[in-house]
């Protein structure tokens, strides 16, 4: 059994990976810190884990944390940075949920985070934790910068397209929805229900932090630059993000080829499922799920190809990819833990 | 006082004709009609207009329709272009909330809705009944064509960009999401809460019949073809939509010339709001109201521009545009009736 | 034109006031203050309000107030019961949305509240601004105090049966629900979408403090004591209040006596409706309407009678009966500017 | 591995079955069965079973369900009664999740169903599938009838204050609030998310049919006569039932006993859970998992006891307690299969 660690256990993507972990066969959740509820039960503040844990949060001890195997970091931004070093020091491997390492350029990371990259040195070792690109690079890693709900989604929806040089990288159009849970748990006026529920609205089109990430991963499949319209909408709803992604194709626009070409693609992927011609996906299905389905159109056969593409942002996007990364680090079968079925109705 | 009738009253549609036209001070409700209602209070059905109205829903009676100054059509297509005729003919005027008319070419008609067109013949003199385009036709007009909700939301986006020449016209990009009244009142496993709720998912990507519509109104604009891809979704909450629009810009990157030029465009329009930039608009500030809020970006300064328009689909979307269309056709205070502040929260 | 002052306008209550009073023939909103947001235009914080407003959140000045002819108090408990006293010195009306003239009994109202009542001699003036019971003293009134949310849809459902001496006064119970609105627009983890949408909970059951209110109200409707068991519940949705009665009959058990007996003391209320036998109040229905729709139901025609009653917490729950209430000190028709329809759907 | 068949897979109770049988060690599902779907592979209707499922909808086949070692009916009521008696004879046993054998009374039943039962005979055989009554007789049973999901949370809340005759048993009350999933799969105006969504009411509340399966169970548990008010409400969200329930206590109003008397009552239950004084039950917390979790009130410590119990209609109202009565009935880990943790957020 391997023994896990996870800092910032108060948050949803905590809570997540104690969902997903509770009956995982391999592992053993040794530690959850948090600084807020030290002592508290995290069955009491999350009534979903009653007889599945006997676990209270602890302070953020780094001798205990340096004995895990792994630990995870469901933390905000500027959190990680400062710890992951001391750890990967004492032989711990981390897998982090959020954004300090899943841009290479610390220049580019300070210029969207607004601080300077407290441990810019490792930005270069940490591997981008998209097993669908880099799964070799995971199996070895020490330290897994886990991909953004939105990066998953569109990234997976758009590699295909680039690997094969279908369409013109230059203007690449993403138009995606989140359910609120991907906000996190904060307390803002913007995301009670009063605020939220029974609307929908566009926000950061402006400028999100997740543009960058999502374009360094593109224009590495693209082997040059591209450039996204990135355009995050909110949905009415807690969990899912559902991406419709535009592009222009450069030739062909047989669909059946394109279908064909994603297919192949992801194959042998356990967690990408292309759906079968004339079926969308729907947020519904993936819930709780570690899956992202994919489906194709070419509208009017003419020379824009549409991509949509769902997943469970606190799932695929968040916590259920963390603990993919995490069984290929160990050498462990990839959807160890993460056989749910997604929630339908 | 004019006398108003209204086809088919027992959809959304209907209901929110009434609710706009319970305390309109010019026009008095005469007929509501409904085969499979006939006789019944308008209350019973929807309880929210008891104390508003002491009316039940009557059969479809051509001389009592007749005997109205004005006739809303708010009915699923195919009803309309076989009742219409004989009013017209018989002086009544006639709002269509329905598609019948919406199209100018019969073929193209034809091919959307899978059957001929039973009164082809006044497709040329119907008017396109969005005021922003068409207001002095409408106020002479005997056939008013109200246009259809994603409609509405994505050619008020469009337009000053397509009237001022900034944009591909081949290249339009409208990613739009309404809420579930928008498929109105049917029995329909889609359409169950059980179904829809915390979900989403696009539909109709490969051809929606606004799509024919959206083209045929941007096409008059540009003085030339366009190429618009058009892809719904289905949001998880009653009412509003929300188009997400995008275009390549041929030259000018400036935003505050952008935002000068709808400013301008929409400057005397009662119902259309350009919002300042920076803030975003969101369905809730337009629900239960007659208006249509815009908003701009043009991301990271680069080339493409981003128009954000949001309605509720059963008012500016629908029954509030069908209201407006007749307040001109009798050349009363075109917002009569629709003063409404949305609810919000 | 009534001068009206709002204080704390921008609260949910606050807003809402602004929403019914923007098209009230007899009244202007001359002043609203909030400290947080001085000199922000409401239509900013509220884009719901464009168009129809040219105001901006002003600091609470108190000669600004005094010149008013009525001021709201939109605040949180303990604000009014500070301002109060020199308004009314002033000669200003005033009508206070807040719990803080509730309670006659100052030791109650402390007890309840945690805290001493700053101007306690102001109790017994003030007038509980329940119209359907206090008509007349709201008339003369200088200080009405706005019954809360659930005391007004809960009362409203027991005061025929206690008026008629019908059923046990020992044992009434009020189990009751309320959109997450109630709450107010305070930045909480717990009124989050991700914490309350998709969910349904009791909260406060071991003792809220709307329940002193409401059996203060009803003890003096049976002129002797009541004991209420009032359960709240949290529903997922943003507005609406449904409240579901059960008391045990002393004597008949026959429905249509008891529907009879509604309906009378019911007649000549323009705010309260008694729906016929057998049709259910539905939130929705009344969702931006002043109105309490109310139903009744004899279960197997034993000895427990239910009655279910459902008003907007907002509107009839508290925004809308303080205009009503200001209609009637000021000596208007009591339903000006309150004859919104319901939106539904 | 035992052979399961599930008759009428389409709705939402037999997509809940193949959810929860996923990834069951013990046993596998040979056949689902529809009519209308026959042919139709179970994940293009339910794509959340898409990887997890290689099978197809196939016709009612009496040889092949007979093959079975157990066979669910997750049908509307009227299927079972015309069926189970054939596959009884055959040697199957049987687990209705249908209403068709809950009622030992066949007048009773017929009363409350319109119409004669088909197989009376085995209605004094059939074992009501309430583990928490009658583990006993299920694991020796051939036919299991499930309890309604209503049933499931009002009777677990009231069974230990029954047993222990702490309250007046002729003064019941359940106040009762359920997801729209409860209402099944089926087209009807009433359900869509159009009509249900932001909105609360009753319904049923003069006589709902799972009233005499209440009843009857809670008779068996008094010794004696009960009566229940029973007023269920539909929820704008999809699944989760919560129960409050009043009940005049006879003598003691000492919170802490209650409290104590429950914890006892349920110690060794593994899906029955006493939460903590003070923390009160939320859906949310069981969404997706075979639970039930309970908690006990007594308001201002008065002598009416308030208990709460939340199940998810879905599971422990319906497919998971069905899979939790094979596992008894197969002499398997009651838990087998039903380790699921809730899905919050």
């Amino acid at each position: 059994m391997a023994k896990i660690g996870i800092v910032g256990g108060t948050g949803y993507t905590g809570v997540e990976l104690l969902r997903l972990l509770a009956h995982h066969d391999d592992v053993e959740v040794a530690a959850i810190t948090s600084r807020a509820e030290a002592g508290r039960r995290v069955d009491e503040l999350y009534p979903n884990l009653r007889g599945h844990y006997d676990l209270a949060f602890s302070e953020p001890d780094a001798a205990l944390l340096a004995s895990c195997d792994v630990v995870f970091f469901a933390t905000p931004h500027n959190v990680a940075m400062n710890l992951v070093p001391e750890l990967l020091a004492a032989g711990t491997r981390v897998v982090d949920l959020s954004a300090d390492y899943r841009i290479r350029d610390a220049a580019l990371w300070s210029r969207w985070y607004g601080e300077p990259h407290a441990s810019p040195e490792l930005l270069s070792e940490a591997v981008y934790g998209l097993p669908e690109r880099h799964r070799a690079e995971i199996a070895q890693a020490r330290l897994v910068a886990c991909p953004g709900c939105y990066p998953t989604a569109i990234q997976l929806g758009f590699i295909p397209l680039l690997e094969a040089g279908l369409v013109d990288p230059s203007h690449l159009i993403a138009s995606a929805a989140s359910g609120a849970s991907g906000a996190g748990r904060q307390a803002k006026v913007d995301n009670l229900l009063s605020e939220t529920a029974d609307s929908f609205k566009a926000y950061g089109a402006s400028g999100h932090r997740h543009l960058p990430e999502i374009e360094q991963g593109l224009a590495e499949v693209q082997g040059g630059p591209v450039a996204v319209t990135f355009v995050p909408h909110l949905l009415p709803m807690v969990r899912g993000i559902h991406a419709t992604l535009f592009a222009r194709l450069n030739g062909t626009t047989d669909l059946a080829a394109l279908q064909n070409l994603f297919e192949e693609r992801y194959r042998d992927e356990p967690f990408v499922d292309v759906l079968p011609t004339g079926m969308y996906p729907q947020t519904r299905a993936v819930k709780g799920a570690n899956q992202c389905q994919i489906s194709l159109v070419v509208p009017q056969d003419r020379d824009t190809v549409v991509v949509m593409s769902t997943i469970d942002n606190l799932v695929k996007g968040a916590s259920g990819q963390a603990v993919q990364n995490m069984n290929i680090m160990l050498g462990l079968p990839e959807n160890r833990g993460l056989t749910q079925v997604g929630l339908l109705p």
